[in-house]
């Protein structure tokens, strides 16, 4: 009996991040990119999301590898989470290799994964899938698309991409190869969604070369400082090819931006004499030297962060800086970076960031990008990917714009299990893919109800209530309250004095359940008095 | 000896939101708006911010009039609030008055106000001051910029303004009364600088009435609904227009949707005949219909928000709705607007927002309008408002490119006390003007501690450890914990277990001190163990 292709994405549909699809043929399973997401305002205390890894770890037996794009935290953040409890060989191109493999050092785990580096000239056979990268323009170098040949036809997945013809980085998305790869069409096509609402085409990172070589002969006699993101290594190259052009030595302040660059240039992507860099506690005149920090995203302990806040060890922001902060800002952390610029700008720093000049594109191509890989591809069927809700429906519109049937569109959910025999496709009953929560250590312990305390916690504190009562439930001496983040304990005796006598009062006239009247008399009248609804917490002691 | 004249930004600066600035002249006060701020993410359970108004009750005695520049929150919210201090008369124009009368009865403080509609043609005595307004163009009727006559010169505050010369409304910027108001020169400008990283001119509302047509003829047989700012009279006018063009009815749903569209066809703001609207329970075929809702913030209970989520009684948004989100997004709501798309299309209607058509453009001029006023009332001194830091610099720096003398641009802070004699200008010393957190009944109890702790508490939760001790402070039976926020207890045994065997050991070993002894071991313990840091409250108890 033929077997049926089953594909089934754990994260990546409906948000932006972790990003992970399982491709399934038999008793044969492959991964493609296992991310994380960093977590919505409202996920109080979460440091990172995780996909559910239950269903690949129930059937690891099956598992032939694990397949990377390329190395942004949301396609292989989730791998140190994923190799405590699966075995499993790792495939990407050297870059994304060496990140995962510097990431696995730091988490420890380094030890239980095989990591085989791949390039997009290369076929890689895993079971009955055959898979063949195509190289993808993209905001890090070494960006992989993969074809993956079934024994019931083609899928493309385009990992994330878009199509620079002059990327300054000289790396193209490969639809040569792409279409050659597929001589007998393309079955399904998954595709990143992330910037279907963006009309036109994303321009040309060559575009910001030419804004940045502008900037820089205009801060001539200033010291420059730039934050972008550490593993934009074409923009890096660039600023370093502009610092050697206008005269200026490089330092560099930011962990993860240090690191990048040494792997980087380690593996040939990046290409720098070392005498162009010098110690961010050298002596050099401002005018001749480029600062490289990390925290264009407002991070709170990030470098450029810590120069705003006036925190920065060796580096002090005064008027004859010139602040580019080259990187745009991810949805979500736009208060944060806007303090930041404030705080930037209050030193009197001339600092000039998105709004102000195309000191960023996006890695993400546009919708006429989009259109451009729907016409390559020209799958049977698409599955938008990598998008909240309204870029996948938007994608799916744009898909039958061109053409495609509404019934060869897919608009799936995480743990969707879209199957299809070569011909007809259809969905079977999904697998489990909630959002686990890492909190510090705690991966997967804190589920909804914890969220919500804390969300309540957030709004309007606590109340603990001490009674002490006898062996006839009785009350005995003076309720006490404690409380933290509901008001000013010693400010407000009037209205705490008057809960306590409404408290005594009470649970004289109620019967054993002091619990309950605790609760629901001190949740009443504070909420009476306040509009607040902190939690309540009883504590009766018998004494 | 002459008197100096002092203007005293109380909110508005390093922030957009409760715009609020005082003006003396010997014992005599003038107050120019008084706003409130919508919290930011991280002001935990805070329903507004006002700005402090002590220095204004302190001063009562001298204070003439507040005098209103429109009717947005951020300039009349902070109202209800002040009269409950302060009494003195209440000047804006009809629409302006109207909207805050409404807020004072809500508020059950209407009785303390006496209001006072004047109009664009008119000037108002204040003692000394003279108060010229004239007509701005800006995302409400009936706005205004105030000149301000003063013994020792002209000051001219923009109020909120852009200068569309094509506005639906017919309202634009004047000009041209601006300077007949100021013929021997203006001594002070005082600017909004919202949108001055934006780049060019802020285009015409005509632009959107034009995108608003396309869309309706689009929407042939659909239903259609909107969501828009309640006080965007002009545009609600320009969609009731296009309803009767296309001859569909219109529907409200939200309230204070139909509150302002009530007071706005009272004063004649909004010119409709009756049969146009209809009720929302009316049944009205789809493609004879227009709803127009509240929710373009994606508010949580707003009526498009509850359309999204399925919980709106009357509304249920299908495949056949055209939905226009026609609001641009306001810093800090993305991802509540984003969400709330996703809901919209997940449902299946045709989904219209900001990226995808020019259905909003914004009340506040970009930088090259704030060229032309600034060139227009060429000031002596300017002094940037309504605008977070970077805002406030950039317009200095707008206004140095022009050639404003650097030392004649004062980039203030809230509190500030510019003083000018009509020559020479200095700062004098500051007076308090720190933000007022309103949390239900609560107005500024809440304070920074309070705010750390639900910090603390949004991220970990919290633990209150029960210890009880006889006369001679010696533990007697086992501590408990009770947690909230924190952890699963149901699922944590162990490691509360091994938590309450650690704080039994140093409780013995150490002296009298419980309370310190139990936050530090459990403090220690539990970062040790998980990374977090939950307040500890520790009830030591005598049993």
């Amino acid at each position: 009996m033929a077997k049926n292709l089953k594909i089934i994405p754990l994260g990546g549909l409906g948000e932006i991040g972790k990003n992970m699809t399982l491709l399934e043929y038999g008793r044969n399973q492959i991964i493609v990119d296992c991310g994380v997401m960093f977590p919505e305002s409202d996920m109080y205390g979460i440091d990172l999301v995780l996909p559910q890894f239950d269903y690949v770890v129930e059937n690891q037996d099956i598992l032939r590898g694990i397949v990377l794009t390329h190395g942004h935290q949301d396609h292989i953040g989730g791998l140190p989470y994923l190799l405590e409890r699966v075995n499993a060989p790792i495939y990407g191109t050297a870059l994304t290799i060496g990140m995962v493999e510097r990431q696995l050092e730091e988490a420890h785990v380094r030890e239980r994964a095989t990591l085989e580096v791949i390039d997009d000239t290369q076929t890689l056979h895993l079971g009955p899938f055959r898979i063949s990268p195509f190289a993808v323009a993209h905001s890090i170098p070494a960006a992989v698309g993969l074809v993956i040949d079934t024994p019931v036809g083609a899928i493309v997945h385009t990992g994330d991409y878009k199509l620079d013809e002059t990327p300054t980085g000289g790396r193209t998305t490969d639809l040569q190869r792409l279409q050659a790869l597929t001589p007998h069409g393309v079955l399904a096509l998954l595709g990143d969604s992330t910037n279907v609402d963006r009309p036109g085409r994303t321009p040309t990172e060559q575009l910001v070369a030419d804004t940045l070589d502008t900037l820089f002969a205009e801060a001539n006699g200033r010291r420059i400082i730039i934050a972008t993101f550490s593993s934009l290594l074409a923009r890096l190259q660039e600023i370093m090819r502009l610092a050697e052009k206008y005269g200026r030595k490089v330092a560099l302040t930011g962990r993860s931006l240090q690191q990048n660059i040494n792997l980087a240039r380690e593996l040939g992507y990046l290409k720098v004499p070392d005498s162009l860099f010098v110690d961010i506690t050298d002596n050099v005149a401002d005018g001749n030297l480029v600062i490289l920090s990390t925290g264009s995203q407002g991070e709170p302990r990030s470098a450029l962060n810590r120069m705003a806040k006036g925190e920065h060890r060796q580096i002090h922001v005064h008027e004859n800086d010139t602040i580019i902060v080259s990187g745009g800002t991810i949805p979500g952390n736009e208060e944060d970076v806007g303090r930041m610029l404030n705080n930037l700008f209050a030193r009197g720093a001339n600092v000039i960031y998105g709004a102000l000049a195309t000191v960023h594109v996006s890695g993400h191509g546009s919708r006429e990008d989009m259109r451009i890989m729907l016409e390559t591809v020209n799958p049977r069927f698409l599955i938008p990917v990598h998008g909240e809700t309204r870029h996948l429906h938007l994608h799916a519109r744009l898909a039958q714009e061109g053409g495609l049937a509404a019934e060869n569109v897919f608009i799936l959910q995480n743990g969707a299990v879209w199957t299809t025999d070569g011909e007809k496709a259809w969905l079977e009953e999904p697998i489990p893919a909630e959002d686990v929560y890492v909190d510090g250590y705690l991966v997967g312990e804190i589920g909804e109800l914890v969220m919500r305390d804390r969300e309540r916690l957030a709004q309007d504190g606590f109340v603990v209530v001490y009674v002490p009562i006898d062996k006839k439930h009785k009350l005995v001496g003076e309720p006490r309250l404690f409380s933290r983040g509901f008001l000013r304990m010693d400010q407000s005796s009037v209205l705490l004095d008057a809960a306590v006598k409404e408290l005594k009062r009470e649970l004289k006239r109620n019967g054993r359940n002091h619990d309950d009247t605790v609760r629901e008399t001190l949740q009443n009248f504070f909420y009476h008095k306040t509009q607040s609804r902190p939690v309540i917490l009883p504590n009766i002691v018998r004494v």
